[in-house]
């Protein structure tokens, strides 16, 4: 908690919050904090080309995989000081109680800090070998390339392809962060066990119809583009209300052309964004939103353009670690519930190459991306329990 | 016809169509072309304080009022050449072949050309005594006073009051215009009586909800605000669609809040423009669009502010004129449908006064207030037709 409260110190707004982006003098500032405390807690700490900073604590067999946890220390502009920092955190709280005890695990510990999590995600995508070789697709706000960001936190762009690490290397990661929902608080549950971290699909749709007078217009003569998009928002948002599942489907962006009250609208760009845990039912989604569109289309004299913008796919959590976390949840006496987690983690790249758990608390108010995002002491301090015990029980469970 | 053609010179545009902006060169240079042409036809011409320019071929009783025909000379700034100098060409007409056939109705006849049509409409307001007395009410576009505006074209705001005028000195005023709309071409039909010119509602209307992360903020336990408004939208189509009569209801514009792909929508504003000849229909149909919105604000957990922008009442045509203008169609042999005009004119305000009537001939296409508006020759030849035998039945009905 101290600790928590002494890193918000880095890049702390007047308003409260804390403003600490990726590759800023901040974010370098905390990376340097966090490595005093790495070290001063005895793990050997290194940073590799992605500029991900990785704390090792070593384990009594020298030829075991590690377990890894962590998460990241960028913020959003305008963000609180538990999103990412919480993790980091309570894994280095975790090596300061084992190295209090004189405890060493069988497998060796890494906390690791991934870079730029609130923006390229470079740090888990080369580690997890998902990185492109095109340096222009790691675009910065503003405008630095990525070779010079990595600069700044000690990476190296050239060497970025010797990142990538195996299950080999990495026996299971386990990442504890804030829920930044609203989900935990409601259920009046005290940690969540991730089942997954959802993929998310999403669209530009482009609704075509006929701009014209909207008083000489008969109603029985309009191509209305608004009206026709309003009838595939509605469409999709009670697919999402009444289909059994955990998917969340957004219309969040609409325009409309030539956008004036005495036109009937000719034309309506709209964005949609479907997440969901299983691939096959977010494609089911999917599907039964084209065959609306259609029949809408020729309902309303309309067309309909679908143009793919972002593809993720879902990162399921191990079975095993939900088990791990869950049983752990029993034993402390926590009460827990299992849930999705929709927004974008670290652990969802880790996923492609090891097992992966996640383990939740509440945010109050599920807010978060935001100076009020709050999550109070005991909170933080059973997640940090959870992430403890379930590190002693998957030192038991791995070879 | 040549007349048309001829106008239609001053102010065209390299493209086709007609840009004569009200008070600028082309439209000074209009109404003088058109000042010619009266005073040729034995015409007296006058311009009076609102800048309306009033031709007047006298009558064999001194003591009646005027019979009044007219529309404007002005156009949008990308117009036909059909809008408004239609009209008032046609009125010209009929005083040529009146002249030709050295005939003098019983009543005087008026062929008005309204000053800015476009733009303010100060020309038949000021005639029907709907003015406001504070000038910053008439705005230009470009910015200059309407003083200065009204000191192009003759007119003169200090006098302004004046130009008010009465059922004693019109008895009646019939404007002759393209329909700007589909409605007589797909009809078939070839002349229009219109039944009156449609009132118009128009608010703004602002849905409140909570913006929130699409990802992490589950389905139920969203305050949608595009969502509501998507209700309202297809409420509103389907109201209009479904209830008999010729109202027409339009969303034509619609900003989203803060209108980004992952943010669940927190607001948005949009308009909805109602218009129907009848002041009770339409105060029914805000009503129950008034009820829905506390439906859906109460359903959606949203809340709806409503704020009036425009209100402009029915003019009905007087039922006197609409037998009239159907019976020359009859003794003609030509074709006609009844239908509202569902866009402005000057005679909307000349209804404030005296008896009126309009006369629609078909819009190609249904365009307008575009640079392909076109009417065929034979259906203005028609138009001009009914206007004269419309005018010869008024002095015989009219004392």
């Amino acid at each position: 908690l101290h600790s928590i409260n002494s890193l918000a110190q880095i890049g702390q707004l007047p308003q409260g919050g804390v403003r600490r982006l990726a590759f800023s003098a901040e974010d370098v500032a905390a990376r340097l904090q966090v490595t005093e405390w790495m070290q001063q807690a005895g793990l050997a700490v290194r940073i590799d080309a992605a500029g991900n900073l990785i704390g090792r604590y070593g384990g009594q067999d020298p030829q075991a995989a590690a377990l890894a946890t962590g998460s990241h220390l960028d913020t959003v502009p305008t963000g609180g000081c538990y999103d990412g920092s919480y993790g980091v955190l309570a894994g280095l709280e975790v090596v300061r109680v084992l190295q209090e005890k004189q405890m060493r695990l069988r497998h060796p510990l890494e906390v690791i800090v991934f870079s730029d999590e609130e923006g390229t995600m470079i740090g888990s995508k080369a580690m997890s070998g998902q990185l492109s070789r095109d340096p222009s697709t790691y675009s910065v706000a503003d405008g630095t390339s990525i070779q010079a960001c990595l600069q700044q936190i000690g990476g190296d762009w050239e060497g970025i392809a010797q990142v990538q690490r195996s299950r080999d290397q990495i026996a299971a990661f386990v990442e504890l962060h804030v829920e930044q929902g609203p989900v935990l608080q409601h259920s009046g549950c005290q940690i969540g066990v991730v089942t997954g971290i959802v993929g998310q699909q999403r669209q530009i749709i482009t609704v075509t119809g006929l701009a014209n007078h909207a008083g000489t217009t008969p109603m029985s003569m309009r191509q209305d583009a608004l009206v026709a998009a309003a009838q595939l928002i509605l469409f999709v948002h009670q697919l999402a209300c009444n289909t059994p599942g955990d998917h969340v489907a957004t219309v969040g962006s609409l325009q409309v052309f030539p956008n004036a009250a005495n036109v009937v609208p000719g034309k309506v760009e709209m964005s949609l964004d479907m997440r969901d845990l299983c691939s096959d039912h977010l494609a089911s989604l999917i599907r039964q939103v084209q065959q609306e569109m259609d029949r809408i289309a020729s309902q309303t004299q309309t067309q309909f353009q679908w143009q793919p913008r972002l593809q993720v796919d879902p990162a399921p959590a191990s079975p095993t670690l939900q088990t791990t976390i869950t049983q752990v949840c029993r034993d402390l006496g926590y009460s827990h519930h299992l849930l999705p987690s929709r927004a974008s983690h670290d652990a969802q790249d880790m996923a492609r190459i090891t097992d992966m758990g996640m383990i939740f608390v509440p945010s109050q108010g599920g807010i978060s991306h935001n100076e009020s995002e709050f999550t109070p002491s005991e909170d933080c301090v059973r997640g940090a329990n959870v992430l403890l015990h379930t590190l002693l029980r998957l030192d038991q469970l791995y070879p």
